[in-house]
């Protein structure tokens, strides 16, 4: 019987290698090759789910985003933390702390850059960071009522403000990782920015 | 007697050029060529001062920072606004609302892509940043002695997330338009992270 191909998933490994690639050394040494030799295909097989080096990237940003898209769901969703855990857990996951994320900042990087020439890009980023500022939005509001957010916040504002800082955060901490001493001493995600009763609690 | 060339100035001249282009077009825009036609001399002399699209970047790059290095220094000393409001206005300075500002966003954009890969680039943007982090610094010490910022904060960490929530917002801002308009209403940059007492005045 021949072999079932589940072309999704193979997609999906080829994807994950690439953002591997990305975390070890940098975009420019992703090309089809290393990712084949990475995942343990030929040229050709990768060449049958990416055509190109573009369309690597595309793939490597999708993933990345899908995997942080599912992140987002299930630190939504984690009954054994507060909400402002929760909060705290949000902005930690897109933090440059390990290759994944360091892979993910700087693919997001490549495409906030090209975003500006490439509407498809731009749609694409913009959907993402929509979806980041949706989840962060409701996060926010159960802090509201759980009484840790202040009762007049616009919490559609404070969403837009808290993706904004941890995104900055991310980029700068990229460049010199001095930026992230601050942010997470003790274990903590600590903002200073939003005062003591924001003390942000990682797991 | 012939023409003495100020060569500094000429420099400058083309990449001012050159990131009036990256503002109107795009970074896929900027070629010798087109600074050439732009700035009014051939492309001989654009490739005597820049003799690459990287050199031409780069250009751009140090013509952005200087540009805005002489803002932050002249917010800085501005005797006729109050310490939160140059907080507020060195905040403004970077928010893409104007083709100058969108040009910086864009031009530093691609180099924190490249500073991954780059360190000659890494190097020119850590700078930048550190010196921006310490002018933010200075007038959040002084918003503390006026009263406007409570005693106990940590003003470096005020500041490196300061600028981490500007320069996020100016990158999510070039992308959805709409991100600027919850932080930029009535003529004032408000943050809610930071709460009512630093509701920050622009002029």
């Amino acid at each position: 019987m021949p072999k079932i191909v589940d072309h999704d998933q193979r997609r999906a490994e080829l994807a994950d290698a690439a953002l591997d690639i990305i975390a070890k050394d940098g975009i420019k040494a992703l090309t089809l090759r290393a990712v084949a030799e990475a995942a343990g295909w030929s040229t050709g097989v990768v060449n049958h789910y990416f055509s190109s080096h573009h369309d690597l990237l595309v793939g490597a940003l999708r993933g990345a985003a899908e995997t942080q898209g599912r992140m987002f769901k299930q630190l939504r969703h984690d009954a054994s933390l507060t909400p402002l855990e929760r909060l705290g857990q949000l902005i930690e996951s897109v933090l440059p702390l390990d290759d994944r994320r360091i892979a993910m900042t700087r693919i997001f990087l490549v495409f906030y850059a090209e975003a500006a020439a490439n509407p498809a890009a731009r749609e694409e980023i913009v959907d993402y960071l929509a979806n980041w500022r949706r989840v962060v939005r409701r996060v926010v509001a159960e802090c509201q009522e759980a009484g840790q957010v202040p009762a007049d916040a616009d919490t559609t504002k404070l969403a837009a403000e808290l993706v904004a800082l941890s995104d900055g955060l991310a980029m700068h901490a990229m460049l010199d990782e001095q930026v992230l001493d601050g942010v997470t001493a003790d274990g903590h995600i600590t903002l200073q920015l939003a005062g003591e009763s924001w003390r942000l609690a990682a797991r």
